[in-house]
Protein backbone atom coordinates (compact mmCIF):
# COMPACT_ATOMS: atom_id res chain seq x y z
CA UNK A 1 0.00 0.00 0.00
CA UNK A 2 1.19 3.46 -1.18
CA UNK A 3 1.68 6.20 2.05
CA UNK A 4 1.11 9.52 1.67
CA UNK A 5 0.96 12.69 3.53
CA UNK A 6 -1.79 15.33 2.88
CA UNK A 7 -1.65 19.24 4.49
CA UNK A 8 -4.03 22.22 4.49
CA UNK A 9 -1.96 24.92 5.38
CA UNK A 10 -4.32 27.40 7.17
CA UNK A 11 -4.33 31.18 6.96
CA UNK A 12 -6.50 33.98 7.55
CA UNK A 13 -9.52 31.94 6.53
CA UNK A 14 -7.60 30.47 3.99
CA UNK A 15 -5.98 27.26 2.55
CA UNK A 16 -3.57 26.57 0.44
CA UNK A 17 -3.96 24.72 -2.47
CA UNK A 18 -2.63 23.07 -5.46
CA UNK A 19 -4.52 22.07 -8.69
CA UNK A 20 -3.25 18.94 -9.92
CA UNK A 21 -2.08 19.93 -13.80
CA UNK A 22 1.54 19.17 -14.97
CA UNK A 23 2.35 15.29 -13.98
CA UNK A 24 1.83 13.55 -17.58
CA UNK A 25 0.31 10.91 -15.46
CA UNK A 26 -1.40 12.02 -12.28
CA UNK A 27 -4.67 10.59 -10.66
CA UNK A 28 -4.92 13.62 -9.15
CA UNK A 29 -5.11 15.57 -12.53
CA UNK A 30 -7.49 18.72 -13.10
CA UNK A 31 -8.35 18.09 -9.07
CA UNK A 32 -7.64 20.84 -6.26
CA UNK A 33 -5.91 19.07 -3.04
CA UNK A 34 -3.62 19.90 -0.44
CA UNK A 35 0.07 19.59 -0.48
CA UNK A 36 1.79 16.24 0.11
CA UNK A 37 3.41 13.31 -1.34
CA UNK A 38 5.14 9.79 -1.09
CA UNK A 39 6.95 8.75 2.41
CA UNK A 40 10.10 8.15 1.48
CA UNK A 41 12.80 5.51 3.02
CA UNK A 42 13.12 5.98 6.75
CA UNK A 43 10.62 9.03 6.73
CA UNK A 44 8.18 9.27 9.71
CA UNK A 45 4.69 10.83 8.58
CA UNK A 46 5.66 14.31 10.14
CA UNK A 47 9.40 14.59 8.30
CA UNK A 48 7.78 13.70 4.64
CA UNK A 49 4.62 16.42 5.26
CA UNK A 50 7.09 18.74 6.43
CA UNK A 51 9.88 17.71 3.23
CA UNK A 52 6.86 18.26 0.61
CA UNK A 53 5.50 21.44 1.47
CA UNK A 54 9.12 22.84 1.82
CA UNK A 55 9.63 20.59 -1.84
CA UNK A 56 6.23 22.09 -3.47
CA UNK A 57 5.14 25.38 -1.76
CA UNK A 58 8.92 26.48 -0.17
CA UNK A 59 7.16 27.51 3.22
CA UNK A 60 8.19 26.11 6.31
CA UNK A 61 5.25 24.63 7.80
CA UNK A 62 4.46 25.14 11.70
CA UNK A 63 2.57 23.55 13.85
CA UNK A 64 1.98 20.81 12.22
CA UNK A 65 -1.10 18.59 13.51
CA UNK A 66 -2.40 14.74 12.58
CA UNK A 67 -5.68 15.61 11.81
CA UNK A 68 -6.83 11.55 10.10
CA UNK A 69 -5.70 8.53 8.76
CA UNK A 70 -7.80 7.99 5.58
CA UNK A 71 -7.19 4.49 3.50
CA UNK A 72 -7.89 4.81 0.31
CA UNK A 73 -9.40 1.54 -1.70
CA UNK A 74 -8.47 2.81 -5.27
CA UNK A 75 -8.69 -0.35 -7.64
CA UNK A 76 -7.65 2.16 -10.42
CA UNK A 77 -4.61 3.18 -8.85
CA UNK A 78 -3.80 0.70 -5.93
CA UNK A 79 -4.66 1.24 -2.16
CA UNK A 80 -3.40 4.16 -0.44
CA UNK A 81 -2.88 5.30 3.49
CA UNK A 82 -2.55 8.84 3.70
CA UNK A 83 -2.35 11.19 6.76
CA UNK A 84 -4.18 13.96 6.94
CA UNK A 85 -2.67 17.02 8.62
CA UNK A 86 -3.29 20.86 9.22
CA UNK A 87 -0.79 23.41 9.91
CA UNK A 88 0.24 26.79 9.15
CA UNK A 89 3.51 28.31 7.49
CA UNK A 90 4.90 31.77 6.96
CA UNK A 91 6.61 33.22 4.13
CA UNK A 92 4.98 34.12 0.92
CA UNK A 93 4.60 30.34 -1.19
CA UNK A 94 5.16 30.21 -4.54
CA UNK A 95 2.51 30.37 -7.11
CA UNK A 96 3.74 27.29 -9.29
CA UNK A 97 5.54 24.04 -8.31
CA UNK A 98 6.47 21.06 -10.03
CA UNK A 99 3.01 19.31 -10.18
CA UNK A 100 0.38 22.56 -10.30
CA UNK A 101 -0.61 25.65 -9.42
CA UNK A 102 -0.71 27.01 -5.98
CA UNK A 103 -3.74 29.21 -4.78
CA UNK A 104 -4.71 30.47 -1.43
CA UNK A 105 -8.65 29.33 -1.32
CA UNK A 106 -11.05 31.11 1.33
CA UNK A 107 -12.23 27.99 3.20
CA UNK A 108 -16.08 28.39 2.50
CA UNK A 109 -15.08 28.24 -1.59
CA UNK A 110 -13.28 25.36 -1.77
CA UNK A 111 -16.09 23.38 -1.86
CA UNK A 112 -16.27 24.98 -5.06
CA UNK A 113 -13.76 23.92 -6.97
CA UNK A 114 -13.74 20.92 -8.42
CA UNK A 115 -12.52 17.90 -5.48
CA UNK A 116 -12.47 14.05 -5.41
CA UNK A 117 -15.70 13.11 -4.40
CA UNK A 118 -14.16 11.22 -1.08
CA UNK A 119 -12.48 14.71 -0.28
CA UNK A 120 -15.77 16.33 0.44
CA UNK A 121 -16.49 13.22 3.13
CA UNK A 122 -13.11 14.31 5.04
CA UNK A 123 -12.60 18.32 4.27
CA UNK A 124 -15.73 18.63 6.77
CA UNK A 125 -14.23 16.70 9.52
CA UNK A 126 -11.23 19.10 9.74
CA UNK A 127 -14.09 21.65 10.63
CA UNK A 128 -15.96 19.45 13.06
CA UNK A 129 -13.37 16.82 14.31
CA UNK A 130 -10.85 17.90 17.12
CA UNK A 131 -9.79 14.32 17.44
CA UNK A 132 -7.97 12.42 15.38
CA UNK A 133 -10.07 10.23 12.63
CA UNK A 134 -9.64 7.03 10.90
CA UNK A 135 -11.66 7.00 7.41
CA UNK A 136 -12.43 4.25 4.79
CA UNK A 137 -12.75 5.54 1.01
CA UNK A 138 -13.92 2.48 -1.43
CA UNK A 139 -14.07 3.77 -5.10
CA UNK A 140 -15.21 1.53 -7.75
CA UNK A 141 -13.05 1.39 -11.02
CA UNK A 142 -13.71 4.82 -12.76
CA UNK A 143 -13.75 6.89 -9.51
CA UNK A 144 -17.48 6.56 -8.07
CA UNK A 145 -16.79 6.39 -4.33
CA UNK A 146 -19.11 3.62 -3.14
CA UNK A 147 -18.46 3.02 0.69
CA UNK A 148 -17.00 5.04 3.30
CA UNK A 149 -16.38 3.57 6.71
CA UNK A 150 -15.67 6.63 9.62
CA UNK A 151 -13.72 5.36 12.92
CA UNK A 152 -14.99 1.33 11.76
CA UNK A 153 -18.28 2.09 11.55
CA UNK A 154 -19.98 2.03 8.20
CA UNK A 155 -21.66 5.74 6.83
CA UNK A 156 -22.09 5.05 3.34
CA UNK A 157 -25.80 5.38 3.86
CA UNK A 158 -25.94 8.58 5.54
CA UNK A 159 -23.01 9.91 3.47
CA UNK A 160 -23.75 8.99 0.05
CA UNK A 161 -27.50 8.24 0.20
CA UNK A 162 -29.39 5.24 -0.08
CA UNK A 163 -28.32 4.41 -3.37
CA UNK A 164 -24.86 3.56 -2.64
CA UNK B 1 6.57 -0.47 4.39
CA UNK B 2 4.69 -3.44 6.30
CA UNK B 3 1.13 -1.87 7.86
CA UNK B 4 0.31 -3.39 11.33
CA UNK B 5 -2.28 -3.00 13.90
CA UNK B 6 -1.98 -3.40 17.78
CA UNK B 7 -4.58 -3.29 20.40
CA UNK B 8 -3.46 -3.10 24.28
CA UNK B 9 -7.36 -4.35 25.47
CA UNK B 10 -8.21 -2.91 28.90
CA UNK B 11 -10.19 -4.65 31.46
CA UNK B 12 -10.34 -3.85 35.23
CA UNK B 13 -6.86 -2.10 35.44
CA UNK B 14 -5.20 -4.67 33.13
CA UNK B 15 -4.04 -5.25 29.85
CA UNK B 16 -4.18 -8.62 28.00
CA UNK B 17 -0.97 -9.21 26.97
CA UNK B 18 0.76 -11.71 24.53
CA UNK B 19 3.98 -13.78 24.95
CA UNK B 20 5.13 -14.39 21.47
CA UNK B 21 6.61 -17.66 21.42
CA UNK B 22 5.32 -19.98 18.78
CA UNK B 23 6.38 -18.73 15.29
CA UNK B 24 9.40 -20.19 14.74
CA UNK B 25 10.73 -16.98 13.11
CA UNK B 26 9.16 -14.24 14.88
CA UNK B 27 10.98 -10.44 15.56
CA UNK B 28 8.89 -10.67 18.99
CA UNK B 29 9.56 -13.77 19.92
CA UNK B 30 9.89 -13.95 23.62
CA UNK B 31 8.78 -10.45 24.21
CA UNK B 32 5.40 -9.12 25.65
CA UNK B 33 3.02 -7.65 23.24
CA UNK B 34 -0.56 -6.23 22.58
CA UNK B 35 -2.35 -8.04 20.40
CA UNK B 36 -2.37 -7.12 16.94
CA UNK B 37 -1.26 -8.31 13.22
CA UNK B 38 -1.08 -6.97 9.30
CA UNK B 39 -3.45 -5.37 7.42
CA UNK B 40 -4.74 -7.30 4.44
CA UNK B 41 -5.44 -6.09 1.26
CA UNK B 42 -8.57 -3.90 1.38
CA UNK B 43 -8.74 -3.53 5.09
CA UNK B 44 -8.62 0.11 7.46
CA UNK B 45 -6.91 -0.42 10.15
CA UNK B 46 -10.08 -0.42 12.90
CA UNK B 47 -11.16 -3.65 10.51
CA UNK B 48 -8.16 -5.58 11.01
CA UNK B 49 -7.20 -4.99 14.63
CA UNK B 50 -10.97 -5.80 14.80
CA UNK B 51 -10.47 -9.28 12.83
CA UNK B 52 -7.03 -9.82 14.91
CA UNK B 53 -8.42 -9.71 18.10
CA UNK B 54 -11.37 -12.01 17.25
CA UNK B 55 -8.41 -14.54 15.48
CA UNK B 56 -5.85 -14.15 18.36
CA UNK B 57 -8.35 -13.52 21.52
CA UNK B 58 -11.74 -15.25 20.37
CA UNK B 59 -12.85 -11.97 21.62
CA UNK B 60 -15.03 -9.29 20.16
CA UNK B 61 -13.13 -5.73 20.36
CA UNK B 62 -15.22 -3.09 21.63
CA UNK B 63 -14.75 0.71 21.34
CA UNK B 64 -11.16 0.27 19.88
CA UNK B 65 -9.56 4.12 19.74
CA UNK B 66 -6.58 5.44 17.65
CA UNK B 67 -4.14 6.18 20.16
CA UNK B 68 -1.31 6.14 18.02
CA UNK B 69 0.41 6.22 15.22
CA UNK B 70 4.51 4.31 15.14
CA UNK B 71 7.24 4.20 12.12
CA UNK B 72 9.57 1.84 12.81
CA UNK B 73 12.72 2.08 11.45
CA UNK B 74 13.73 -1.68 11.35
CA UNK B 75 17.05 -2.50 9.52
CA UNK B 76 16.95 -6.04 10.67
CA UNK B 77 13.11 -6.45 9.92
CA UNK B 78 12.33 -3.95 7.08
CA UNK B 79 10.09 -0.92 8.45
CA UNK B 80 7.09 -0.97 9.96
CA UNK B 81 4.07 1.46 10.64
CA UNK B 82 2.15 0.81 13.29
CA UNK B 83 -1.81 1.75 14.11
CA UNK B 84 -2.00 1.74 18.04
CA UNK B 85 -5.05 1.09 19.67
CA UNK B 86 -6.93 0.56 23.31
CA UNK B 87 -10.30 -1.19 23.34
CA UNK B 88 -12.50 -3.30 25.89
CA UNK B 89 -13.67 -6.44 25.22
CA UNK B 90 -16.21 -8.72 26.80
CA UNK B 91 -16.02 -12.20 27.45
CA UNK B 92 -13.61 -14.80 28.60
CA UNK B 93 -10.03 -14.45 26.41
CA UNK B 94 -9.07 -18.07 25.25
CA UNK B 95 -4.91 -18.34 27.33
CA UNK B 96 -3.61 -19.83 24.16
CA UNK B 97 -3.10 -18.69 20.54
CA UNK B 98 -1.82 -19.40 17.60
CA UNK B 99 1.24 -17.05 18.53
CA UNK B 100 1.63 -17.14 22.06
CA UNK B 101 0.47 -17.15 25.30
CA UNK B 102 -2.57 -14.75 26.01
CA UNK B 103 -2.34 -13.21 29.79
CA UNK B 104 -3.98 -10.40 31.89
CA UNK B 105 -1.19 -8.35 33.39
CA UNK B 106 -1.64 -5.78 35.68
CA UNK B 107 -0.96 -1.92 34.16
CA UNK B 108 2.08 -1.62 36.44
CA UNK B 109 3.55 -4.88 36.35
CA UNK B 110 3.55 -4.60 32.54
CA UNK B 111 7.15 -2.47 32.86
CA UNK B 112 8.34 -5.89 34.84
CA UNK B 113 7.77 -7.87 31.88
CA UNK B 114 10.79 -8.63 28.70
CA UNK B 115 9.41 -5.12 26.75
CA UNK B 116 10.76 -4.46 23.40
CA UNK B 117 13.07 -0.85 24.09
CA UNK B 118 10.47 1.42 22.33
CA UNK B 119 7.56 -0.28 23.92
CA UNK B 120 8.83 1.61 26.93
CA UNK B 121 8.41 4.73 25.22
CA UNK B 122 5.38 4.49 23.81
CA UNK B 123 3.66 2.47 26.21
CA UNK B 124 3.44 5.40 29.12
CA UNK B 125 1.96 7.82 25.98
CA UNK B 126 -1.40 5.86 26.83
CA UNK B 127 -1.18 6.96 30.01
CA UNK B 128 -0.25 10.63 29.77
CA UNK B 129 -1.57 11.55 25.93
CA UNK B 130 -5.57 11.29 25.32
CA UNK B 131 -5.12 13.07 21.66
CA UNK B 132 -3.35 10.43 19.22
CA UNK B 133 0.64 10.81 18.91
CA UNK B 134 2.80 10.34 15.96
CA UNK B 135 5.96 8.72 17.49
CA UNK B 136 9.22 7.21 15.16
CA UNK B 137 11.52 4.60 17.09
CA UNK B 138 14.62 4.28 14.69
CA UNK B 139 16.56 0.66 16.22
CA UNK B 140 19.94 -0.19 14.89
CA UNK B 141 21.27 -3.55 13.26
CA UNK B 142 20.66 -5.73 16.74
CA UNK B 143 17.74 -4.31 18.23
CA UNK B 144 19.23 -1.19 20.36
CA UNK B 145 16.98 1.53 20.37
CA UNK B 146 18.93 4.64 18.74
CA UNK B 147 16.47 7.35 17.73
CA UNK B 148 12.91 8.52 18.97
CA UNK B 149 10.80 11.36 17.71
CA UNK B 150 7.75 12.85 18.94
CA UNK B 151 5.54 14.70 16.73
CA UNK B 152 8.16 15.69 14.58
CA UNK B 153 10.45 16.50 17.43
CA UNK B 154 13.41 14.83 18.16
CA UNK B 155 13.13 13.35 21.67
CA UNK B 156 16.26 10.89 22.10
CA UNK B 157 18.33 12.55 24.12
CA UNK B 158 15.66 13.43 26.47
CA UNK B 159 14.42 9.48 25.90
CA UNK B 160 17.31 7.85 25.78
CA UNK B 161 20.20 9.81 27.38
CA UNK B 162 23.02 11.81 26.31
CA UNK B 163 25.02 8.48 25.34
CA UNK B 164 22.79 7.79 21.86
Amino acid sequence: MRLTTLCYIQRDGQWLMMNRMKKRVDENAGKWIGVGGHLEAGECPEECIAREVREETGLQLKNARLRGIITFILPDWGDEMTFLYTGEAEGEAREDCPEGILRWVPVDEVDSLPLWEGDRVFLPLLRTREDCFSLKLTYAPGGALTGCMLDGRDITKETLGESK
